[in-house]
């Protein structure tokens, strides 16, 4: 077996980080050889190249690239030794958030994200992916709850909307919708029992 | 006018920075509106990627990708603006160091190369371009000299290989071939004339 690569996806507020770990937590209890990551981070090159996006103001197409920059760096020093060591990764947002957020958000042309999504992570896309989906109201409801900074609701509904566009079109993928407004507990049981579905037919 | 730009190529020790000052100076006293700036950098955020360039090792990727983020903001930061206002813009080295170094140094696809300059530029292609020439063991010599940590001579021939190859390629752009084995003010007075008599034409 070559690895096995899922990544977690959603807006702000969807849980997905939380999930990420406890699936990341529960594999290494059964005895996986697993690693967890966030993109962008996760290499002191990628950690520097987050802040960055973080502290400076600046034009779309430069977030892209810095963006991808930090994917490329996270793919080649940890991805892919893992996987080819036969490790399960798990990556805290991975291209579709790109795709979502810069693409449908930001209205960056869709063919411009994808062959730099190409480039970053050389063509490997992962074997599995979870995108917890949740009504914007409620997603808006959470942030402000949490007292997060959140992005203007216009922007959120189209990063939203672009993650169901990923999912009904990337046909070839197994990418995963999962119903986020439940209980922290149900979701888990979902993506547990996906997860190890998968993982006993490799 | 829609502004002029003006990149100076070549490898390391070919007299290029020098240059490109030189021409900067001459073009002020000459009462032209003109900028000079340097790539990557010459933006808060492009120095601070440059940084990072520096002072980590990575691979030829995630470099390309960092470069490419830096050139963005240059370019959407100061060189677009400069251009709408109608001035001169100069830059040390530009998307032909990308394809120089990168493609033919580093031995990335070319065509991967050429699309991330063009994302990078927003497909602005300069409209003059200087490659200072220098024989392999002139090049080695002066740096030599000056004590700078030099690359390897097998890529650096490539490099220098790869700027021969733009050179007769591009034909569809205004690139000179200068040879910069003479002295500083012999190219210099090459380069002021060439782009007096481009000046005057616009």
């Amino acid at each position: 077996m070559k690895g096995f690569l899922i990544s977690f996806e959603g807006i702000d507020g969807s849980g997905k980080s939380t999930q990420a770990r406890k699936l990341y937590e529960f594999l290494k209890e059964e005895g996986y050889e697993v690693s967890l990551y966030r993109d962008p981070g996760s290499t002191p090159l990628a950690e520097q190249i987050r802040e960055l996006i973080i502290n400076y103001a600046m034009d779309p197409i430069t977030e892209l690239l810095l963006f991808e920059s930090a994917r490329s760096s996270l793919v080649w020093e940890k991805i892919f030794p893992d996987l080819t060591s036969g490790k399960i990764v798990i990556v805290d947002r991975f291209i579709d958030s790109t795709t979502a957020y810069q693409g449908y958000g930001r209205e960056i042309n869709l063919g411009t994200v994808s062959i730099l999504n190409h480039i970053a992570t050389r063509g490997r896309k992962p074997d599995l992916t979870f995108i917890l989906n949740l009504p914007l109201e409620l997603a808006l409801h959470r942030l402000k709850e949490q007292k997060t900074k959140f992005e203007e609701p216009n922007y959120l509904k189209r990063v939203r909307d672009g993650y169901l566009q990923i999912f009904y079109s990337e046909k070839e993928r197994d990418i995963r919708l999962i119903d986020a407004s439940r209980s922290e507990e149900e979701v888990f049981e979902e993506i547990k029992t996906i997860t190890l579905g998968k993982l006993k037919v490799l």
